[in-house]
């Protein structure tokens, strides 16, 4: 198995790309990588080529570059040159930390969506805390999409449920539709709209609609939601993790004496409060739907968070979940036709 | 000033709502109160009904009732014959900590819209951390509609603007629309178009996008959303705040004695966390546009929550703010017109 890789994109880059890359190769006898980058840069960084072939890419598409113009002009950047890697059969999945637009309209202008699937969604996995029986769910789509219609959303439900089967081996995933109320007939028309339809489906475990509010207390194991929705719902979570960690540190620091020795006996507490939060671990963001897995990390991903990350691609690609979604969306292909229309109407 | 109040609604009513009640006329003597309830059962409750007149409303709204079905047809009961006495000036404004939809029904049906007003917004606080100079903000619509049309939104800019003025003391407050990014061009059509009304318009301090990973850090004073986007992202931050303080407890309970002293010695440091997520504090959610206000708190609220809850209806009421809406709508009615026109095309 072979990964096209961006070694430009992201803060660290490509510095800490390359070296995470190398741990990745160390790490995983079984793959290979094609690493895109500018050659004067990247050539100096690299260790050991063993497994890694570098492909020159002299242009770099920036991180406020405008996206689908950057992709349709910068023909030679690091990331259009690994998607068009894919695309060839060269190689099997793309990997980047760098301007997500750029590597979401690589993806699906340059890869291709899996035939059947109108819109492919940004699916991210998040922490579930204190449960014995569940340790995360996954959620799309959190942005691929802004105007997002009810038909897309019920895709994601047979999309999460092969990611959630294949990728985190939950049997049987319980899929939820978030929503502003747990009873039915809540939401908008769009939404009473998708939860008929998914209430209907019988090869999909519906649980009904799951508020936000209870996410992380494992609600469902895949939630589906429009991209709108769900990017604002994601940076929620993340932006209030972050601020009660802040705010108890703050707390902490101008808690005089007896506050000082507590937080230094809580540091190993902490530590693993913030590796539960952490969902880096988890590795990257995967847009879910095109023929070959394009993940995506964060923009300040380093080396370790690399690594992980293609593990996970690894698993995608050892689960060919990509195959089984086109195998279930050609062989539904008039189930889903009829579904259309009728959310249209 | 008389406040109209459901006595019967909310999980500890009406014990905890009687008891709060009085708190909130020992604390705020220009206030008079007509307590809607059964009397059988609120009577025995109440110690002294100095500036309290109970009045008898044999119906019950049920949390679990349809809420519109509910007000058209429980016509005796404590959410209607409060808001009918608003309507029919016995009292200057509503307070519930019932069922939320009929609360919001019995609000616009009953109350009825300030004109000019298309849709009242669900207008919540919400906590600023570590931010000398801003300790809290609003956002709305976080519910009140699922089905919100830009023209709304930009109203809501107004709406929010006289509310963080009159009632938070804010001067020219600075407004934000949450989107799934800070630049111009960043969302669907829609928040597109509700982006250049609002940076069109004069009178308003508009900041431009903001996104949900930075309203606790005081992104802006007003955040101006739809109703199931606001729904969603209030309840993602409500939420992981719960589960963060519950995984930290957790954490230091499984952590051995070295996280036990800790936690004994943190134990102020929790409480002032505690105390700064706790947004009850800022009272209830207001449902701003009608022409009275009415304020709904959460149906956990206990008898401290309502007092403070009376007092931010004080304020409200002594500033004036919806007589000034109606002012500002009434003049602007043209504007408003065109306005709408525009968001149409």
């Amino acid at each position: 198995m072979k990964i096209a890789v961006d070694a430009m994109g992201g803060d660290y880059a490509p510095d800490e790309i390359v070296k995470g890359i190398e741990l990745a190769r160390d790490a995983y006898p079984d793959l290979e990588f094609l690493l895109y980058g500018q050659t004067a840069k990247v050539q100096p960084l690299l260790q050991n080529t063993t497994r890694i072939e570098l492909v020159d890419a002299p242009e770099v598409i920036a991180m406020e570059d405008e996206p689908v113009r950057a992709v349709r002009r910068k023909k030679q950047s690091s990331i259009v040159l690994a998607a068009t890697a894919v695309r060839e059969g060269q190689a099997d999945a793309f990997f980047s930390a760098g301007n997500t637009g750029a590597v979401l309209a690589a993806g699906l202008l340059i890869i291709g969506r899996i035939k059947g699937i109108e819109r492919p969604g940004l699916t991210t996995t998040l922490p579930v805390l204190q449960r014995p029986d569940q340790s995360s769910f996954v959620m799309l789509d959190v942005g691929a999409n802004a105007d997002t219609k009810p038909f897309n959303v019920v895709q994601y439900a047979i999309m999460g449920q092969y990611y959630a089967q294949s990728v985190m081996h939950v049997d049987n995933p319980r899929i939820g539709l978030l929503n502003n109320g747990t009873e039915a007939d809540k939401g908008d028309m769009a939404h009473r709209a998708i939860h008929d339809a998914l209430a209907n489906m019988a090869e999909i475990n519906f649980v009904g609609n799951v508020e936000s509010r209870e996410l992380l207390n494992g609600a469902a194991d895949v939630v589906v939601t429009d991209g709108f929705t769900g990017n604002a719902t994601l940076k929620a979570v993340e932006g209030t993790a972050l601020s009660m960690l802040k705010l108890i540190k703050g707390e902490i620091m101008s808690g005089g004496l007896g506050g000082k020795i507590g937080a230094s006996m809580l540091k190993p507490v902490f530590r693993q409060v913030r590796s539960a939060m952490d969902y880096s671990q988890y590795g990257g963001a995967v847009l879910l739907g095109l023929k070959a897995p394009v993940v995506k990390t964060h923009g300040s991903t380093k080396a370790e968070t690399v690594k992980n990350t293609i593990g996970q691609i690894q698993e995608l690609l050892a689960s060919h979940s990509a195959d089984q979604l086109g195998t279930y969306f050609a062989e539904h292909s008039d189930e889903m036709a009829a579904l259309k229309e009728n959310l249209k109407a």
